[in-house]
């Protein structure tokens, strides 16, 4: 349920209408960024909706109350009806420019970092990304450098100016990632690690949130709730491939996942082509596609020796590719009114 | 296996092979449109693949004898390199334009029929697709008009030049249906309707080949296989989304399956944004991203009336929405330089 | 829509209540076995439900009319509320024992066939399996022996007795095989040819109709209703696995499937695990599952050899194996109040 | 790879071996319940792979060294041949018994909890199982009652010496959980939660990990790989459907992994019919599929008023259904010669 109020509502009918929501068991949750004030109010409200519906109308200063059907509230068109802009250093995501973040799967060394990052930046992207702490499926495996990862990072942004994004993976790790990270990333697996997007959701950064390999577009707009809820608007949703019964490249894209959440909710939308095919050849492909299908960014994989990558190396492209591949996402971009500065 | 024979080989050097490949209990096929001749040895190979190798590497005339580790053969990228153009009266599929087949999911009548043939005509679509006979899940549902509906396709043919695709459902109606369709489709339901696909294979109509929403890449391949070893190379595969545990849309698009497609196979590759998402909103988005992500064609169900179409309805767009797409579309496949002239 | 008649309902009265349901377009379906006639109205009901309601139950001897609001309406148990039993010679498929089908996956020569017969029918089996037209997803496997697989089939049937399923993939072999065959099978692949169900439906032999790999279970519903209302009410349903993201068996057994069918259905459930599980080791463990889960037959390949099988050899049991397993059945059948006699 | 020891190996020639695996950078891990030892070697093996077995296999007191192919190590069959029993108080799972543990979703109160343990022991169940902290799709439905929850836990096995089975979400709750539960449950949805993999591997409390909704049988592997290689062997796997296209169940019971995994690892397996179908009315039909499948244990939500539970409800089977459900277990185990004590 949402709350309408009035465009000459006093801060005391605000606060009157705020109080009765919490004296009534739900929780007030007010969207800063709009002329007139909305309030969402959160909870299971079951059978009593009707009531309540009738009970806020007859509040002062109240000018519409609405049921919001979908799961999601906060995400919702129906609440926010204006797509949202996701404000990362001075890259805005969710506006005009599609924005690309490009890096290696692990940080694996400094010197590796930093050029990379200079490489990708001459190519257009606008952020970094590189994972420090990485959840790999086996134990044995490499598991990324941890805080020196984090450390190196830092200094490629210094050098380059990108914002970082990386993954974060549990709760305990949250404050030491948020000092270095630009954008906290919630990897796939993690998608429903409720406890890790509470903590998330009280920090103020910016989160890129991907879509788990086994969940519905519905499931992902209600882990995006969870952060929302907890006071941080600055969610981005990643789609980056489902598993499905085809086994020709690693996930399924789910293409059509773009223009769903594009019409279900005002959070940009981003897709990763590289875990979405897991073969580099396939990925110019998909990137172009994801762009034409009206994505708000592009997070891809780039390693200079995709061979002795660390991890994700069959599904990293070479600098030389990624500079090409740039250059045509510009053209499609501007094909579909948005723009990629190259 | 392939023999790929010499520039100078005699006439006589290749029936000698050709005889060969009959007498050890194989098929010989053989690839018409290139300088040298390239003979394809159809059957289980199994355990005696060395042997035939050496036995035919030492025939007058073989420049080369080669494996083809794919299951599908005649359909594979290594018998036939360069991609096959598939022509329908004066349209070329496979070619530079991405050609734009756009009509009604049924046939309903003569006049819906024509004056849709000339509104999809104007904005740009090359063929005119339209369902005479109609694979419906319920037994209860409108089966198609049946010759009826051939009828009025060739009418709207007749009037508009566009060459008309429609889908055969049964061996028994091969016959009649090439007496009316320039291009035969081959429904996702009967992708593996073995019997279909050999008497499909033994006529030379161009074919439409959906992808089953159960059906690997691998297996759609294999279905081509059986048309094509059968003498009839006009093979047009086509993607139209696949059964996932995603519900949000009718089916899931799979737009990864373009690139793979495009690396595995010589056949051109179409896309149906219609059944892909199965709602006319997301049509337009999908659209977009199959050209950006590299298809030869788009299959497109149009309808003056959607909300009293006889079926598939919600995903059918009006023709001012086709119009304006096809605008897009044009710019899209401009921006990965192919043509779609409107 | 079905049409209670009065228990004292004369032949005229129930002649009246049919010309009336011709008359306004539909088609009445009678269902014979039961005490009072219930007269199933078919065809796109509509808006026009809530008056047709009315206007049959004001008609002499009619007792109730019902909507059903299933999709398939033949196949409902609303329709049809006591669970159906089909008769295959003196073999009952869907009473107390659980009628296990055994047998080649293809017929490969007639000693083959007749040695097998003997064994399976020696360790319990009731019936025999076997493939004369095989569907194979590559042109180049072995396509079955054709007719004079179904001349060995029968001599197996003579000389043991055993009833025998075999497959039937296009209309024009349907009565060919129906001179030779006791029950006709539609495998996966063509569940969705409604051409060959509707073939089958005019036949009066008993099918077994397996599910597709992509198909729901709403799905296999809707093909049976494709063959029950063209008049063959003998129809018998087919859990063979389903396509899914899981790779370590051929395909995953959806063992939900039977308690669901058993509710919506009337039909008898068989399972077959050699496909669903695609490995002889699973195959025991898969079919003892399924009597406990309440199925009314099992289908499984077994071979005398193997590793030489010409189709399906990893997933077929050996004699020996079979004989063990139909015991341990026997045991589970016993547990569940259901008989298998070895 | 694993190393295996001479019977009659010395203990300071068991510490050269353990010395020399630390020396070249990987982890050896000992299998302590077996006659002779076996050292696990951890880590990632590469190229380097074929040396490491001459150099281990010149060592004084190794009896044979092999390779494992299987990407988990101390979960497979090749390092661990006999089944593994997992013993929680008194009783065994992976023995003879099948072992049922049975009790609400979520802990609601202590009356409800203590007066189900009651029942479900009553019936036969040796566990009890229920939630005190709860993974929610929506962070606006019930979030469990925490603490307080584990407390009424406790107090139920405390009056019925029922073991108690219990969730835990986050890495900063294990200490906490472990100081109440005799089980540690890893819910589907954190099968990829590393760190809290970790962290449970790091206690020796016995863990049923419940496979993730679009986890693959091998990712299971890895995962419970995660906990035992931090020292913690007590691991029970645990299937709960996974999802598919099928919708007329919640989730996909995976009947197939049963036999995989008795195959695959010596761990011992679980299923949850409940989640894996959600429906109470298909729930005892999957529970006799899955002991006659051959797993160790059922894992069952019970609840004396579903249509008022907190979560869950409409899966949960009532006291009564319970009971008679156990009495039919009771016969399927004892047809494949497992027991079931009721």
């Amino acid at each position: 349920m949402i709350i309408i109020m009035d465009t000459h509502a006093t801060e005391s009918e605000v606060e009157s209408v705020q109080r009765e929501i919490n004296r009534i068991g739900f929780r007030p949750f007010m969207n800063p960024g709009v002329e007139r004030k909305v309030i969402a109010v959160l909870g299971e409200l079951d059978v009593r909706k009707a009531d309540l519906v009738d009970q806020f109308k007859s509040m002062d200063g109240v000018a519409r109350v609405e049921l919001i059907s979908d799961l999601w509230k906060l995400a919702s068109r129906s609440y926010h009806p204006e797509p949202s802009v996701v404000q990362v250093r001075d890259v805005k995501i969710g506006a005009d420019e599609v924005v690309v973040a490009a890096g290696p799967c692990s940080v694996e060394s400094e010197r590796q970092t930093v050029e990379l990052a200079h490489a990708v930046k001459a190519a257009g992207a606008k952020m970094l990304r590189g994972g420090a702490f990485k959840p790999r499926t086996s134990p044995y495996s490499f598991q990324g450098l941890g805080e020196e990862g984090l450390r190196i990072l830092a200094k490629a942004r210094e050098e380059t100016g990108l914002p970082i994004v990386t993954e974060v993976m549990d709760t305990h790790e949250v404050d030491l990632v948020c000092k270095y990270a630009d954008v906290l990333q919630i990897g796939a697996r993690n998608m429903q690690n409720y406890a890790l997007l509470k903590k998330v959701g009280a920090t103020k950064h910016p989160v890129v949130l991907k879509r788990g390999l086994g969940s519905k577009v519905r499931d992902l707009l209600m882990s995006a709730e969870y952060i929302i809820s907890e006071g941080n608007q600055n969610v981005i949703l990643c789609e980056r491939g489902i598993t499905t019964f085809e086994d020709s490249t690693r996930n399924t894209t789910d293409i059509n996942a773009i223009p769903v959440l594009k019409q279900w909710t005002h959070l940009p939308v981003m897709l990763d082509p590289s875990h979405a095919t897991g073969h580099w050849q396939f990925v110019g492909s998909i990137a172009r596609a994801a762009v034409a299908a009206g994505v708000d960014g592009i997070l891809l994989e780039v390693h200079g020796d995709p061979s002795h990558a660390m991890s994700d190396g069959p599904q990293s492209l070479k600098p030389e590719n990624f500079t090409a591949l740039m250059r045509q996402l510009s053209k499609v971009a501007a094909a579909v009114e948005r723009t990629i500065q190259i």
